[in-house]
């Protein structure tokens, strides 16, 4: 069911047309019966497995426990926070039967989980020492939406979330910062996709929080993609929740809360900050096949090897694959592979067979090289590290090329309109500035870099004094 | 928040407020506020993790396939197989509202996922070269109940299902004894929870199957269990869904399909099978907590102490906790772990200091043994496998005392009002005698089992000649 590489139109060409196809093609996803459903097929799933361990590993490590909370939310339960709902109330799923019945109160399929936790959250805080509470789920999530576009914009989606309540909002700043921090590790070492870490402005904040710290990528039609946010909730759900605790001193305060969540969104951004005209390149990290070998002839000798080392791999701790799929051409399974973004190809023929070689193509560069069979293992490993390493550097590189800095309205405009990508300009921080721009250029405050330095400076579209260059870029 | 143990009624005198307690009080979960809902805490997520860890490996290791598919089913979809459509359409919740309109074709919240599954199936299968498709999914689900019962009947549940198809019926029945032998494993060899294996009546097996096997566990109220279900589906949903393939001879056949599930009820068998009066008694392959380690003072020498052995646990790969939490007394502190079912308390005090010695309390048995301190990790890896072991032969023992014969039907009423348990008696398979038994007794068929011989007899209750004894039993 592989669709053909030449049924795929050049990325610089129909880009949107280009994402879709990859995806379909390569076999990440489907769309689902639903309006704005996808499906995550086994190899777009393999993905999301591999973030998930790596995240997973950091969230336990910072003490955050696992927990699963209820889909339903009654609507009463969603309307207790004021600014959340009316953030949320215009994208809800809403269960009205049950059991055959008309229900006496709706029930919203969670769109995020604060109201369903935090009213829970409130029966078990008593004290300062059921303080920290640290909690992550794995989950479902469902926004709605008319239309799909498979990862990146779609009526369910899969994510965790964090949510955590303290004693004070210094505890509280530094989890918000930790989590925003250990996503970055993980879009860079994992993904590698670097991107700025900033502070939201009060217009694209999360409703309901105080403060949002995101992660902005840029993608390659040069517009940002919010990659995760991290927010302090300050003691807003506290307050309407009720999530109150006795403190050492015997007083009854607030708790301090943050909620942080990274989604399958992300991989809608791997696909199209490093994919090509051929398809897919995925990095080695998140990749769910690793290596694939191919026997270029269904022969016994040449199966024979490429098992062999396909074991020896495994025993590395390598994802590989051997293809001896039968009635395909060797053509058709090089072009199915590079589709599919597999990192390194193994090529296996008499020629190696003779020389006690292997012949490694790599995905990233197309680069090949000849390899002692004997130490093909140690070869693999060390350079699925380098094409890791490798495919960081070229997108810091891109990030770092397409960003700028625009001291004029006018130098602004014309950048929106060519190049695209980051901007780096002094905003008044008034939302009017911020929408007469949007509304001009299509780009929208994208964040207030956490280094950035207090300067003096014009807001680039009023004029009037600003203090901090904001990060501007057109966003999906 | 822990609840205090005197709150615990004896587990003989009321089984039912018993188990709630027990869940509550040990905070595995909580109640959600929409009816029917619950709340997965930490710690009964925690062993739902060990689950998933044990099967997920099984289930990669058959070359199974993690996969996602969406949560709404249009109401259309579902309807394809009469029989799947008619057997969930009471235990329905259904989406009539999304964005802020009324939908035009209302979406079913999956309650199981073969309709959602099958229609994307029938586009990926093409030719015997797509075949077998092995895929499985870790989700949740939902079937309205009206009034939780915790982990054992909740509206919302979590659970894997595995969907596979195949080109031949004996390669699917291969699958679907596989399932059923795997879940058998898992809950020998981690729940220490013995069962039977079997294959269900016509009347109990799932709707749209041919054959279901089951595995039923014995509980200590003398009822049984359907722990998991592993279903042979035959060509039912591949005839309503369309799924065919092009054989080697260029035929076009209809795929044979299987469905296997084990969900987050199995949480509530662990607690029923295992508790005690004094709370839960975890198994320690799925217990989060494995070992806790108590100062019986909060000192520096004891907790220092404390802390290097949990250190030396850890790099055994011990699931350990040191509980030196302020301003509860030793009494409470290990009443809470009792409580909380830790395989093994580990005290440390003065004279454990001066000695050089451990002292290991077990949950399962109560025995206090004194363990060189140098000695302790090593010991205690050998004592996690004796509790385990111990655990499983104890339920062994209970399975096979309240499994009893019985050759008329007064022998079967008169088991079935006192002692309860699992009854091995004739059926002729004929539905009227079934329903009938169930109408007197509350007992139902329970399974055949796997290993069941042809025999000649008479079924208990009609006394017409009956080939097979099946296993009857009250059900939760």
């Amino acid at each position: 069911m592989i669709q053909e590489k030449k049924h795929l139109p050049k990325r610089s060409e129909d880009f949107s047309e280009w994402y879709n196809r990859v995806v379909l093609f390569s076999e990440l996803a489907d769309y689902g019966p639903a309006k704005g459903t996808m499906i995550f097929r086994p190899y777009g799933y393999g993905i999301w497995e591999e973030i998930q361990k790596a995240m997973d590993k950091e969230i336990k490590a910072r003490g955050v426990q696992n927990a699963y909370f209820p889909l339903f939310i009654p609507e009463s339960l969603l309307k207790k926070e004021k600014e959340h709902v009316e953030g949320f109330s215009p994208e809800l799923a809403v269960v009205t039967i049950g059991g055959g019945e008309e229900l006496k109160e709706k029930l919203i399929v969670r769109p995020t989980s604060e109201t369903i936790m935090y009213e829970a959250y409130a029966r078990w805080v008593q004290s300062w020492r059921d303080l920290p509470l640290l909690i992550n789920q794995w989950n479902n999530v469902v926004r709605w939406e008319k239309r799909t576009y498979l990862f990146l914009r779609t009526s369910e989606f899969l994510w965790q979330e964090g949510h955590t309540a303290h004693a004070t909002h210094e505890e509280a700043w530094e989890m918000v910062e930790w989590a925003i921090q250990m996503y970055a590790k993980i879009y860079r070492d994992y993904f590698a996709m670097p991107g700025y870490i900033g502070r939201k402005s009060e217009s694209e904040k999360f409703a309901g929080a105080d403060t949002t710290l995101t992660y902005e990528a840029l993608m390659p039609e040069g517009k940002a993609l919010q990659s995760c946010t991290s927010h302090d909730l300050g003691q807003n759900f506290a307050r309407a929740f009720g999530i109150k605790f006795l403190d050492k001193e015997g007083k009854s305060q607030y708790v301090f809360q943050t909620s942080w969540g990274l989604s399958t969104r992300s991989i809608g951004g791997l696909v199209m900050l490093h994919g090509d005209d051929g398809g897919l390149r995925l990095p080695p990290r998140l990749a769910p096949i690793q290596v694939v070998i191919i026997p270029v002839k269904v022969e016994p000798a040449l199966i024979k090897e490429a098992k062999r080392f396909e074991k020896e791999l495994i025993e590395e701790g390598v994802r590989v694959k051997c293809d001896d799929r039968e009635g395909e051409s060797l053509g058709f399974r090089i072009n199915k592979w590079e589709l599919k973004g597999v990192p390194i190809r193994v090529e296996i023929g008499g020629e190696e067979i003779k020389k006690k070689e292997l012949t490694f193509v790599r995905r990233d560069t197309g680069e090949k090289q000849k390899v002692k069979a004997k130490e093909g293992a140690k070869s693999i490993v060390k350079l699925l590290d380098q094409i890791q390493k490798k495919m960081l550097t070229e997108a810091e590189a891109a990030l770092k090329k397409n960003t700028q800095n625009a001291a004029s309205y006018e130098e602004f405009k014309t950048i929106m309109e060519k190049e695209k990508g980051f901007i780096r300009a002094f905003w008044c921080e008034d939302k009017a500035c911020e929408a007469k721009i949007k509304e001009e250029t299509k780009a929208t405050t994208r964040c207030l870099p956490l280094d950035a330095k207090k300067e003096k400076g014009k807001c680039v579209y009023c004029g009037k004094t600003a203090s901090y260059q904001w990060l501007f870029a057109q966003a999906y």
